[in-house]
């Protein structure tokens, strides 16, 4: 047996873990064994002797927070669920990554009760798990009183060598030490191993260095083998409020195996019968497959000591109810994730104001002032840019920026960090009590994209705002004109996204992304100013339906539809056509994921039965096709944009009324 | 003037930096004065002392190459391009961020002379210099004999605080680090300033700290505008021929500015009148805008030098092409990019070989097949994988990993690092002597999204195997299941994204991505085994056209389109319905892409013009209707996957015959 921590003690609790992670892996014929086996002596440390959590309650607000960063090795977890009481009984353990189990191949929130964000994508659980430590300090700061720390709990993540390796975990790390994130606890599983073998041919860093350039507290490395090295390493990080911590825990990647342990082969294969024997004899796991002894159970049970915290943090709340009602309610309101009851008259105030006001501006102005409008109602907007504020235009006249010594704050600068930033607000929505809205250019969509879809797969809900949708941003050119990024964008199942055509459009996309609790938003905004339509009653709430008649004519002869900047072309065009005698209906369609969930007559009525259709948007072509048919015109922008002023670069790609008018003419 | 770094020698050199800098931002209304003012001692000891180049040819291979990885600074790069004598007049800086001009907002490679890479999405560019150099060391090692180093250049690159805080920074320092890259030297534009203000607030790693964790050489902090200071810290960078240098140089943004100077007012927007005079005044240029005396111009001209820079190289390359003919001509034929003469042949027999064998297998098998055949005739080939070789096969019998000693390799082990990868990738490209090929998960190219475009952009020759291509991933669950991956890859313009049906399109996918000059090609590859289809000579051919009739029946009464995993199903399907008396006809389009650029003709014959259609693919559907209209029915995934078995969820998601024959009957 290949070790590099050669002093191991097998003991019957870390024994459970690997037994049921070695054989759970065996029944599906697929999964991780090494991570699980590598760690077992972690888990035991933290898990019975520092996590501070109620298996009868996963939803106990105040509980620690624990993320498998490296979820690959998800048995790890369902194991210590099991074993430390949660609702995760041995079948489905057994079902281990089949089809309708609570035990997918990773972590996947919402499926098994104490799994706090799904993991697998190396590098996003500590992106989370700074969230979650962020969302803590956060709220923390805005709700607990002197006597009465009602938000007060740590947060653990176990990470691998891929984890490290990834560009996220720069950025996240950055930030959670600059942000003095001491209630967060990493280990580090450094075995030394990743797929492609041992990594010294690949991953050279000096870790220990590395996050100490951070501000981290970084302890070890260790043996992390050693219980009580990784208990002392654990009060010593405790101890220090101030940095999070990370502790450097050499280990053996699938110990116990005895031809396995330390190799590759371990990482992501079952380990075969014959080497699960092997275990076996080497671990001192006498018992069969799926059996745990009842005195092993006892030994992790964790209901009993969580029932008590739970029950201890129960009693202290009543008193801070009691001390502080108008408090308590709030905290009670923002943790279940429920909207104020101010929001809908802010809302409903927005709307009829900018009705009213009928400006011609940019609609990432336009979303500036839908944030001014319905923050003050709604203390749990977490706003942040990845550096880009002034051109986002996500501050507000209430900006409070999260600094050094500000934790009772309402906005994040995340520097330029576009996917830490989305990450990191997956963690703060998951934790509760936010409602986290993010930015930065739609073209650096593609930066965050992972962490986008990560949200979208955990019905998150968190707004995102992408500024400078098109060509329309002019003289930065083709690096920084998304030309394929909404269409992309909407591609993504759960997300919404919202290209709106001028402050009320972005108004109601606001306000759907904030109501919006199963998933996440993204608004699509022009540099540049769009003129404003007059809507009536009904239009104005077929807006949520993402797609209806903005204009229509009697008689129409064909259709226009168009989103954002492209509305106005289309209804320039539809009055040249009137005055030519061509009736056209112009259809604006902000959200076409919301336009295709209506029902099949609405969407008929909408886009006009037998109509020929053309259908124009500054982006890629491919998607309208489904709108307007193999007959239908699309104008598009199939290639990359150029270098120019936005006015120039629209006239010169053919986004003009005339060409609507040419298209239309070809049809009719 | 705020300043961080109180003592600034104006000379007139970098006087006509700064002046032309300004006033082309002036000029355009549009720009970054900032950095090219800050780094403009920076860039006069660089270009002017040890930057060896010959600005009448670009092209010259063995010059140093310079990127300006904080792209924004272009008029930095435009200025030093014109002062040295490049083909780049004082008409195309007056046209700054024109359409049609050669000085587009961002620097674009093929647009201006002596511009190696595009640049402006931030941490790419320093990745892209990491390419540059990691290739110039594989070609030296491979091409080189003692007594004749006709490879042997430097690589430069400037980069500021945004792409030190992006994630990719990481990833490639630590990849620069390990690979010892002492022919790497980067000046850090430490100015304090970022879009939103004084990094403080978001940024506080101690980066000395964090590259020596790399393995790299750190120099400084030095102040960055003091010429004695910038010329030993680059004769210390250039003394250590092992580690990559990281030269951190103390700056005051926009230096010169009266009154912006130092504040982010100066970092993105034009100075304006009032400032642009009294910069004028400070740094004594008392010339008129876009006016450079002749003096100054004749200090800053480089062609004379550069010439005879090259005549000595062409000498010694003449030397070397006596002693070394046959090196000398393949060299020369590997920097032309020209495929070598065996390489028809490999692929001749490699199509001759798989439609022989009919092997039922995976296409991800298949393509190592393809690696297998076309490889050693193919030396230029440079491979890699994102810790995930085994998975991806992307190892052949010939591989030799790149490892410390092993120069001459022609495999990287870019570890958990998808997008240091990829963009890694463009800059051996972009040098010139090898095709790259990278690999990971297909759900994985979120990570490295922004790359792949850049790629495409570029028109970069690169071909990327993203494996385990749909739901068949099975067990891993929807966190490693792409189901809209291949739609939203296809929408980026330019890059040719193939899913292949059997080992005959993977291979014909390979041997096109190869021979393909003008950009890149994605492969989407199954894990499972798929069927293998028999070709007719023509139908061969048409693979290259990107969709193809497969299958075809006597008075067709419909059509299934299909691609990669779900042509089999498709076939089944075929089968049934000729037995129940409803002949289809079965396309598959393994590029979308090609298939649009047909002419109508072909399209029409091909997709049965007036025929009704269904497609089938385990993806999102939207990008389909653009081929079976508002009639047809389009089988697909538009929500996120599950863990299971991948057979079970093939059926579960309904991708089987009977749906497609349901469908066809639905039409018929």
């Amino acid at each position: 047996m290949s070790t590099r921590t050669p002093s191991i003690e097998f003991t019957p609790l870390t024994g459970a873990i690997r037994a049921l992670a070695m054989d759970a892996v065996q029944q599906a014929n697929s999964g991780h064994p090494g991570a699980p086996m590598g760690m077992a002596e972690i888990a035991e440390v933290v898990w019975r002797r520092h996590l501070r959590h109620n298996p009868a309650n996963p939803g106990w607000s105040n509980r620690d927070r624990f993320v498998l960063s490296n979820g690959h090795g998800s048995m790890l977890l369902y194991a210590l669920l099991h074993l430390t009481g949660y609702d995760l009984p041995l079948d489905e353990l057994k079902k281990f990554r089949q089809l309708g189990s609570k035990t997918p191949g990773h972590p996947e929130v919402h499926y098994t009760p104490g799994v706090e964000t799904t993991t697998g994508p190396l590098g996003q659980g500590i992106a989370n798990a700074v969230g979650f430590a962020l969302a803590e300090k956060m709220l923390a700061a805005s709700f607990n009183r002197p006597g009465f720390d009602v938000v007060d709990h740590r947060t653990w993540t176990f990470l691998g060598d891929g984890c490290l390796m990834e560009g996220i975990s720069h950025e996240v790390a950055s930030l959670a030490g600059l942000w003095k994130l001491g209630k967060l606890t990493a280990y580090y599983d450094d075995n030394n191993i990743s797929i492609d073998g041992e990594v010294g041919g690949w991953f050279a860093d000096d870790t220990k260095k590395r996050f100490e350039a951070y501000g981290w507290q970084v302890i070890g490395p260790i043996n992390g083998h050693d219980a009580a090295a990784l208990q002392a390493a654990t009060e010593e990080a405790k101890a220090d409020s101030e940095r999070p911590a990370l502790i450097i825990c050499r280990t053996t990647i699938g110990a116990g195996a005895p031809t396995k342990a330390g190799t590759c082969d371990a990482h992501g294969a079952p380990l075969g019968a014959a080497e699960i024997e092997g275990v076996r004899k080497a671990i001192n796991w006498p018992h069969p497959a799926f059996e745990v002894p009842a005195d092993i159970y006892a030994q992790w049970d964790a209901k009993a000591a969580g029932a008590k915290a739970e029950g201890e943090w129960n009693a202290l709340f009543a008193a801070y109810a009691a001390a502080h009602p108008e408090l308590a309610a709030e905290l009670k309101r923002r943790v279940a994730g429920e909207l104020p009851a101010g929001f809908k008259t802010a809302a409903d105030a927005l709307i009829e104001k900018v009705q009213a006001k009928a400006e011609t501006i940019a609609t990432r102005k336009a979303s500036q002032n839908a944030i001014e409008a319905l923050a003050p109602s709604l203390p749990e907007l977490l706003g942040g840019s990845a550096d880009l504020a002034g051109s986002n235009l996500t501050h507000w006249s209430g900006t409070k920026d999260f600094l050094p010594g500000v934790n009772d704050a309402n906005y994040i600068n995340y520097g330029v960090r576009e996917f830490a930033e989305v990450a990191i607000a997956n963690g703060i929505a998951l934790h509760g009590g936010f409602i986290p809205y993010t930015a930065t250019f739609l073209v650096f969509s593609d930066y965050c994209r992972s962490a986008i879809r990560m949200a979208a797969l955990m019905h998150i809900r968190q707004v995102m705002v992408f500024t400078h949708d098109s060509i329309g941003v002019g003289e930065d050119g083709p690096t920084h004109q998304p030309v394929e990024h909404t269409a992309s964008l909407r591609l993504i199942p759960n997300l919404n996204v919202w290209r709106p055509a001028d402050t009320t459009e972005a108004s109601v996309a606001w306000i759907h992304g904030i109501e919006r609790a199963d998933g996440p938003t993204v608004l699509a905004l022009t540099r540049q100013n769009l003129p404003f339509s007059a809507r009536s009653a009904q239009q104005l709430a077929d807006i949520r339906k993402g797609g209806y008649v903005l204009v229509d004519a009697a008689d129409a002869k064909a259709v226009i539809i168009a989103t954002g900047s492209e509305v106005g072309v289309a209804l320039a065009a539809q009055k040249q056509l009137a005055e030519a005698g061509v009736p056209v209906r112009v259809v604006s369609m902000p959200c076409n994921r919301l336009f295709d969930q209506q029902d099949a007559a609405y969407k008929a009525a909408v886009l006009g039965k037998g109509l020929p259709r053309v259908a124009i948007e500054a982006g890629v072509s491919d998607g309208w096709y489904k709108y307007v048919g193999l007959e239908g015109v699309v104008i598009g922008m199939d290639r990359f944009g150029e270098s120019g002023p936005g006015g120039t670069l629209f006239k010169h790609f053919g986004f003009t009324p005339e060409k609507v008018v040419e298209a239309i003419k070809s049809l009719v």
